[in-house]
């Protein structure tokens, strides 16, 4: 099967964006774009020209900017109003503005949403139909109908809900899109609803599915509709969506090109798969999920130290595919759970051969316990780790720089400025620095001061800075007071690295994060 | 279908405790049974004794303090060792120790999983399980077993793998439970083999399923096997879990009993679903997650402009099922992309009508649209929306206070101790209060000088503490800093509300949340 017969059709940008807490600029969807073509999707839906201005503005940029490889771009818009002309209809009209040469139109498909919330008449809302696909076709552009609430209509009305899928076929709509608006299908029904209304239409009309996740299922769903015969799924990147949101797209990917064998993107799309994931993500200022399915930074991560030793046989045994394929990589967890086994795999992950330093490997595995069990986090912190274990091999790393104190100030004036300083006084060799620098916060003023007392003797240092900030409140255990966990994520442009800090101070906990950081920088050129 | 029949097996403190981050203590693990136990769940698993001392020390707890209502405990084990006498494995014999009443036994079904890392013959491993399920049996004990990587077994040699649950039935499992160790599996798989093999083993053989999350199909893949015919569920709270997780017990149940219409849970126990999910969540110390299908706090929240002024006419419409049902409520979202209706809906929930006040509802969604597009976040602060609301309605809030000026001092002094003091200079009325306060960090002091400085005139704070603390650094647009989000949850032993701050400060944006905080609780009584 080739991607030219079957559709990969991406609704980030305009269904995706309803996640609670999502809202892209035009640049953002530019870059979404973008990002999806190179996956190598056949179809991405833009957004809604007219109803929302900044969504004809991503239409004019994309038509003028956006060079895409693969995907063809397509404007979302509904049905003309009921009781109007189609040529008439503005939103009818915005859609041909925003020059997408395809369009998917939204359908009333439920009989009830038709009579009470569309409030017209059955018939009308198949000539509105019928109008308006046929309007688009008629103007050049490829339609797909996106049937809205089919299976709760089919269920209530199921005549009724054959005569809008034949309806927008007749119109000359590509595709009929069968939506699980409201989320709420089982792989079983939908296998059953597809199967039957395929023999009702006869013939071979391409039918697709567009699947919501309120039951969990929306994967399993999109997958047994291919499996019953449709032909182009509706997904977003990392399932965002409304509510539990939509199918998630890449898992989709995974399961039809991994599990049932189909050739669904182009090239070596596949294995851009976690990439993309994880780019669309920082993209939407959401943390990736590390528990994704194919994607996740966890997703064919092994904690358990029985595991562990097992791998270390056949590590393919324990995935259910090479992590290669889609991107990703296999990892091993240290944890408060791990043994000697998993640290030394670890290990050898960065390059550090445990094998011969059992004594070493010991302290490792006792000082990672007692620091995990005061809330450090190892998992996340792959160069604390690397560290971590540099010291105990070398006993103990040359020490860079000392720390004699340090002194933060966050001023709210009476003008209402807010001001911050750091003073950092410390001590390289036998030389004593004292540094003072200002920021746009405590720990942004910290990490300039700790940078400038160490500038001169580190110039190597100038080419680091911050990339990702993270603060959690972790409540302590029984009577203990509750911790900050802070992770930094450091960059010198060609690599990016984190490191950890755990304090019941967030400055103090920051300052180890950022004393960690540059240290790590050092190490790897001396 | 009555629960007596159906098993609902729960195996969050040991299958679930695999998960990356999660290390539960011996008191959280007998919080959570006790939760699972009001639910009404069948089984709980709660670890492995012997192979983990706080397994062990949990059934020795469990078995003197816990008083189960609806639950049996079940001890996890493994079939003897290769090789040896089943009385003589010390494994087993922590089972027994454990004094719990039901085991479930883990046993290997997939050959090549027997040659290669068990390294035994497969008629041994057959000879394994026959005599620990014996055992157990023998014992009293109710034995259930676990086929390890079932599936793939299944597929690489069908009889080996039908051999090993004929033996486990044979020797006196009350259930054998095939396991989708590695996840791999879609529903249609599923499906056909949980059919092939109940055909294969005749009569009515009680199966039961375990599946991962590895395709993002384990709540389908559950689902499905029930529909199969297999009576016997196992899964995880929140879906907890190695890798990308286990199935989510929360959504099983949700399914089997809204769509198959089975009675999975005793009384009223379904309603409790979205309490015992958030409060699991917050044993393990994760965020619940928002999009959790059944009990997320977004699972029913709708954003679309579009779909708010038509919920209007008819929730039902728009939900897959009454959220009451799940102990879960509709939300609508106050977002960017919503319009008035939504606005004038939320305001609705809290009590506040604006049908009548069209000036102050279009100020309103002017405000909330122009700091939700600098970072503010009202979705997650009723409390800060509330106060908006109030303010635009009343045309100003009374001012309980006004800030002069505050300052923060972070010290890490020359002998390593870190101090950290505020300084918070406010006037109430014509009063002017100057209050300085010690802290375990920056946010802690300054939010100790505030109280300080308000506890004479506004005695009523004295009740209200910190619940909770969240930071979340948000990239900028393109040509601007990242700004701080910070949301403070605050309880005063009867309610919880959370505000939110936004700055480019951390302290800053804290002491916008912290001040909201107070001001909502003062608001409440005047």
């Amino acid at each position: 099967m080739t991607p030219a017969e079957f559709h990969v059709y991406d609704t980030t940008l305009r269904d995706g964006a309803q996640r609670e807490g999502i809202s892209y600029s035009v640049a953002d969807k530019l870059a979404i774009a973008r990002l999806l073509d190179e996956l190598g999707v056949g179809f991405i839906e833009g957004g809604w020209p007219g109803a929302l201005p900044s969504d004809t503005e991503f239409f004019a940029r994309a038509a003028d900017e956006l060079r895409l490889k693969h995907a063809t771009l397509v404007a979302f818009g509904a049905t003309r109003k009921p009781g109007t002309v189609v040529t008439e209809d503005p939103q009818v009209a915005a859609l041909l503005d925003s020059r997408a040469p395809a369009w998917c139109l939204v359908a009333k498909s439920d009989v009830r949403h038709v009579t009470r919330a569309l409030r017209t008449t059955p018939q009308e809302n198949l000539a509105m139909i019928a109008d308006t696909v046929g309007y688009g076709v008629s103007q050049g552009r490829r339609v797909f109908l996106d049937c809205e609430h089919f299976f709760d209509g089919y269920a209530a009305d199921p005549d009724y809900a054959v005569a809008v899928v034949e309806t927008g076929f007749a119109a000359g709509a590509d595709v009929v899109v069968l939506c699980d608006t409201n989320g709420g299908m089982l792989p079983s029904g939908v296998t059953r609803v597809v199967t039957e209304l395929r023999a009702r239409l006869g013939g071979d009309p391409r039918l697709g599915i567009h699947c919501q996740d309120d039951t969990a299922c929306a994967v399993a769903n999109t997958v047994s509709a291919v499996e019953a015969g449709v032909m182009h799924i509706q997904g977003t990147a990392n399932g965002y969506g409304e509510r539990p949101g939509n199918a998630d797209l890449f898992a989709c990917l995974g399961n039809l090109a991994c599990k049932l064998g189909m050739d669904v993107l182009p090239g070596d799309g596949l294995a851009h798969l976690t990439r993309v994931s994880h780019a669309v993500a920082e993209i939407a200022n959401l943390a990736p999920d590390a528990h994704q399915a194919y994607v996740g930074h966890a997703a064919f991560a092994h904690k358990a130290g029985l595991h562990a030793s097992a791998i270390k046989v056949d590590p393919q045994l324990y995935n259910h595919i090479d992590p290669a394929r889609v991107g990703n990589d296999m990892r091993i967890l240290v944890t408060e759970m791990a043994g000697r086994a998993s640290i030394e795999l670890k290990a050898r992950e960065m390059g550090l051969d445990l094998a011969g330093h059992p004594d070493a490997t010991g302290r490792i595995v006792t000082r990672v316990k007692e620091l995990e069990s005061r809330g450090w986090s190892f998992e996340a912190a792959d160069a604390s780790f690397e560290l971590l274990v540099k010291d105990e091999l070398a006993t103990g790393l040359p020490r860079h720089f000392a720390l004699d104190s340090y002194r933060v100030i966050v001023e709210h004036l009476g003008d209402g400025t807010v001001v911050s300083e750091a003073t950092v006084k410390l001590r390289v060799g036998r030389r004593r620095i004292i540094a003072t620098a200002e920021g746009n916060g405590p720990v942004n003023a910290l990490d300039s001061a700790l940078r400038q007392a160490l500038s001169s003797h580190y110039p190597q240092l100038s080419e680091v800075s911050l990339a990702d900030y993270k603060v959690r409140i972790l409540p302590g255990g029984t009577g203990t007071d509750a911790v900050t966990r802070v992770l930094v994520e450091s960059t010198d442009g060609a690599r990016e690295w984190t490191t950890v800090g755990v304090h019941d101070n967030v400055v103090e906990a920051s300052w180890h994060a950022l004393a960690d950081a540059l240290v790590y920088r050092l190490e790897r050129r001396t």
